[in-house]
């Protein structure tokens, strides 16, 4: 554990975002709930930006990334990766787990960066695949408890450096679509999305999708880092403190896929009140769900939940395919009653967001479908 | 469609069971709930059966199934999938989408056989791989809009022979664990649940399950048949008559995975009234999810969703592994204060159960926590 302070003064400049800081340093900043909603591929101005650290410095198409499956341990650099694997683009929802803590945290405190309900974001990615790089070091096949470990190059407040894993079952899978991304909407990483080099795992939890990648690692067990033991886990509700999580950490699962969500950017909570006049407003929001479950239905609301419309859902991927990445925006014409317009995703496996928050000490996953001010 | 009544004279013996009939003809019939939770494997006296016409006759190892991949078709009798092929095992949780029917059918009529909560079960199969059958047709790569539709010798009230499909992802994916099983808990299958030959997908609703294999076709849309296009889909709540559904069946999907679940089923509702005078009883139940999510929690309330406690569980798999088909049993000790118990399982995902019954008019997947009366 590092001792003195961490130093932030090589941050990148960010005046290009339009982004609310929810912490400084390390960076951690949203956009404005009704920007999100304006693409369906967000770009970078409106992408949430969650950094545990000093972003690193110094990287570049030299900078190496140590393979280890089985007996074989093999170096990349960057540029190798980019040219002697194919190209792969992957359209996904990156959610932080932490997106919407700010309603578990109105409940009671939470540990972590009070998020509203913009840390998500829809972007294309493009890179190598993981399982290529894998085959590359002779891991083909596999058990489903093999696991595939990423370290960062991240120097932490937490810990030396950011620490992650993901089954070996998902690396592996020919649909999971796990990439080793230099790109994101078509232009390189810029550094605070992981520059070089950074891990994109659709469908699980930003927190796996490591940035700055430094070395991966398949082993017989998870990820010893505190991000995948001490950290991003759902505790029940009587953990309500450190001391009390203490026990806990060993029994909860690491978070991997996320669950159903949804969210009405639009009118905001603030927008609402000017336009009670006109009456007749548009609501617009997004939906998504987590392990390449697409979202069937949104139902919205705008009677406190007493009766419910079916939204019109724009999420432009085969019906028909087992996997979507990518989120779901939607849209609604309604009138306005005097009550927060509310809304409720159902994913293709038929999960409907839960009414009432279940509080979490970590705040995490949170997607209930009422905001509760207590 | 067939004009003349159909046969079920011939219908095999079902005295062995236990089980309460739901409908005669076909034959539907689930356990008491009580009896659901007393073996972690169900037994087949305990193991609900669900018919869609009478139970198919004369077929043995001979009868011959059709596969067809791309160009090529292949016939195998029942017999040479078994020498022919590696025999496996899959634990697995099977669960008709109608179960808990009954309490979206006390809010509003539903269609269909009205379950109650028991009309799940947890046992092995074993049989060969449908992947390792695809590739022997020559079918191993795969694009994800391809799907597998399945034919059944079984003659149905709604049409002249029961089908199904899945997406060929899940039927190729190596842990995807879809089975051609010839056997149930160690035992070859008996008539009622698919003799001599059904498939297994872990992780879906029954339906797609199909019993009395008699064709397999790897095709670029979903089964036309009438159980993949116009029944097991989770329709709005605005849908409530067959006349209303008609727009529908086209725009929403064919359920595959199904959602996250639990139920108390010991004590009873009835028991409950008897047990109240001893004030504290040991609650147990089920709990389980879809597409291999396992459960990580169930709480429990005795006050009416008021306050939750953590449940023990039992789901005798590997924790850190990716996919889990069996259920979770569960069991609490807690005081009995006059309302009924109510359980909330949280799946891997992060899914929780609603707490108020969303109905659909087919009355499919319903998992919502509280049970209303109206």
């Amino acid at each position: 554990m590092s001792t003195s302070p961490l130093d932030y003064s090589q941050d990148p400049p960010r005046s290009q975002y339009d982004l609310i800081i929810r912490k400084d340093k390390p960076f951690n900043a949203e956009p404005r709930i009704q920007d999100l909603v304006k693409h369906y591929i967000t770009p970078e101005q409106f992408m949430f930006v969650r950094s545990h650290g000093p972003v690193p410095m110094h990287l570049n198409d030299s900078h190496i990334i140590t393979v280890q499956g089985g007996e074989n341990t093999k170096e990349f650099t960057v540029g190798q990766l980019k040219t002697q694997f194919k190209k792969y683009h992957v359209m996904m929802a990156m959610q932080c787990a932490g997106n919407r803590r700010d309603g578990l945290h109105r409940v009671k405190h939470t540990k972590g960066v009070i998020w509203g309900a913009a840390a998500v974001g829809n972007t294309t990615f493009a890179g190598c695949r993981l399982r290529d790089v894998l085959h590359a070091v002779g891991v083909t096949s596999f058990k489903n408890d093999l696991h595939v470990a990423f370290e960062s190059v991240e120097q932490c407040e937490e810990t030396p450096c950011y620490g992650s894993s993901i089954p070996l079952c998902k690396a592996l899978d020919e649909f999971g679509d796990v990439l080793l991304a230099y790109e994101m909407n078509g232009k390189p990483l810029t550094r605070d999305h992981g520059y070089p080099l950074r891990v994109v795992v659709p469908g699980y939890i930003g927190a796996r999708s490591v940035k700055y990648l430094k070395s991966i690692i398949v082993q017989d067990h998870e990820s010893t880092s505190y991000f995948q033991q001490r950290d991003y886990k759902l505790l029940p509700a009587n953990v309500s403190c450190e001391a009390e999580a203490e026990e806990y950490w060993c029994k909860v699962p690491a978070i991997g896929e996320f669950n159903v969500q949804s969210f009405v950017c639009s009118p905001s909570h603030e927008e609402e009140d000017t336009i009670k006049a006109s009456g007749i407003m548009t609501a617009q929001g997004y939906a998504l769900s987590g392990g390449g479950r697409g979202i069937q239905r949104v139902d919205v609301s705008n009677d406190n939940g007493e009766t419910w419309q079916v939204a019109n859902l724009y999420q432009p991927t085969l019906t028909t395919s087992a996997h979507i990445w990518g989120w779901c925006l939607w849209t609604l014409k309604l009138e306005y009653k005097g009550y927060p317009i509310v809304s409720r995703a159902v994913d293709s496996a038929g999960n409907v967001q839960q009414e009432y928050p279940v509080w979490n000490y970590r705040g995490v996953l949170n997607n209930s479908w009422r905001t509760v001010n207590l």
